[in-house]
């Protein structure tokens, strides 16, 4: 595993000398080192599980065969295209919230002598995913499929930050906005997609796989990305900040939550008002009264059943895979994520 | 050419109602509503030089032929590309410039509501481009090469606008960062390769050419594209404001215009001075001042004989290739901007 990482490190560095000596353009010495740093900064830094599950996949699809050269060097790769396309969404959507950190430090944008440039280095991070799909699969057979298949994630995963920012930033904090309903769709599109369908479609096309015949597959990774993104707004309220590494601010940023919708489904008229008048402001007594409701709705509860049952569920999807192969690609993205305390 | 600019718009009205009723997202009614103003706020506005070009040149290639209804129609929707490629730039250039209007128009991120949702805007209207490439030509044979063409006249033109943004806006201003050079560089990548290089390319993708090699009709378009924004400067500067349509402000915006390169160029140690002392300061004073100097060293007189040296140098390159349908899909575009008075 550790020396997987320091594989998927060396491929980085292949990719990104690659990017900053493009033919297609004429670096100069300032852009060729801006462009570097900022790949440096916002690329490599993340927990990589996105882009190191794509190894992983596509070792389990080819059942203990030993992978060639190639074949590792082209699924580190595309890994790095999932974190590529991760960090030019980060560095976009840091921009939108007016964020301040991110893996704990600074925000690109917020960098001395950045600013609105940032925008554009998201635009170039986004730029490089096709770059590197054509220097190392052009010839492969697959090599349409997976531009396709990276086309048609950056548009559900741009069309879930749409829906996410028209309920949550414009205009008026509007609680009534919020439900289990659009919850769903916001987290489907803006993180399931890309965080757990993308990684094991890129190891199934490189596979051989026809994706598209995989409409199971896709539903069950996509149902995996929503208990996940449900497990985050859970640990964001009730997980151990020691152990997730930071202090939870949904509540007071008025996030689109799991807990919050589900404490609005649960909640009669008096404690409905509660949440209007409490939900969403920076305040420490308006935090506790949230908070408190919660617990009076015994949340904690109601996320334990739905995590189990979110656990069996999938389990029977999977075992109901006809390839036994498939199903220790999945199984293994489940086993990463259930119970998970941060 | 009335005619063909209500067949283009038609084809927009397809395009747009397909996009807004993607299968690969599910669409709430509040969020389709939201495509569709933005969509028709920023895409349909500009001059459409760009889209009807791929018509235009697609035309001149066949020869006289008469289109098939489904030429016409694949023709207008690769034109709709560039002009929703032309609308993905320009959202995000004028956050990043924090530019009050366009088009006569107050900026999108500047309208009620929407701010910083923009920038996810413009990322919306580049995922659209691969889903017009997919409805309407997946299954031409030259799909993929439709694909690596507008991925890496993307590439480059968003590494033009990084060498404006560093040389422009990155921290104080500094003229010493101006020359014929980097100007050349800005222009080349920045507008050239999308607004005369992609339409032909389109074209003769279209008519099963091979792009790649067709490096002198880059050459040319990219020669063509540089001659169009030197015009652009000197316009700014030297242009009728009731004829081109709007006040320049090229001086004050410390922008790296050919004008300034060029007096650069011309100066002498005391000019410089002056140069480096009243450029890009909103003061009526400097810019009188700027203009003197600019007359002082004859900048029109230079201009002139830039203009009448391109068109021969072009005419001559033309003039040397074998097609003589490709002759004239690029005398057509050299005959539209020559001279030019807007
Ligand atoms: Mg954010
Ligand atoms: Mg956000
Ligand atoms: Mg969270
Ligand atoms: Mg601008
Ligand atoms: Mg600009
Ligand atoms: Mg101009």
């Amino acid at each position: 595993m550790s020396n997987l990482r320091a594989k998927f490190m060396e491929v980085y560095s292949v990719l990104k000398s690659e990017l900053i000596n493009d033919p297609a353009f004429e670096f100069t010495d300032v852009s060729r080192q801006w462009i570097e740093r900022m790949l440096d900064y916002n690329v490599p830094g993340g927990k990589l599980n996105r882009g190191l599950s794509v190894v992983d996949s596509f070792k389990l699809l080819k059942e203990g065969r030993e992978l060639t050269d190639e074949e590792v060097f082209q699924s580190c790769a595309l890994g790095w295209c999932i974190e590529w396309l991760q960090a030019y969404f980060l560095v976009l959507d840091d921009i939108m919230d007016g964020s301040h950190t991110r893996r704990g430090q600074p925000c690109w944008f917020r960098q001395p002598k950045i600013g609105m440039i940032a925008a554009n280095d998201g635009i170039i991070l986004r730029n490089h995913i096709p770059r590197i799909l054509k220097n190392h699969f052009r010839v492969m057979p697959y090599y349409v499929d997976l531009l396709d298949l990276f086309n048609e994630v950056e548009f559900q995963t741009a069309h879930g930050q749409m829906i996410d920012l028209i309920t949550t930033h414009e205009g008026e904090k509007d609680l009534s906005k919020y439900s289990l309903e659009i919850h769903r769709r916001i987290v489907q599109y803006k993180t399931a997609y890309y965080s757990f369908y993308l990684p094991v479609a890129c190891a199934l096309v490189m596979a051989g796989k026809n994706v598209e015949s995989h409409a199971d597959v896709k539903n069950i990774l996509i149902e995996m990305g929503t208990y996940f993104q449900v497990q985050d707004d859970y640990l964001d309220c009730f997980g151990d900040p020691e152990v997730i590494g930071k202090v939870g601010t949904d509540i007071q940023d008025f996030k689109c939550s799991w807990m919050v919708v589900k404490a609005l489904e649960l909640s009669n008229e008096e404690q409905k008002k509660l949440l209007h008048e409490n939900y969403g402001k920076d305040d420490q007594e308006c935090i506790a009264k949230v908070k408190e409701l919660y617990n009076v709705l015994d949340l904690q509860g109601v996320f334990t059943e739905y995590e189990s049952s979110s656990y069996d569920k999938l389990t029977k999807s999977i075992e109901a895979h006809p390839s036994k192969a498939v199903q220790a690609v999945l199984k293994s993205f489940l086993a990463k994520i259930y119970k998970r305390q941060k």
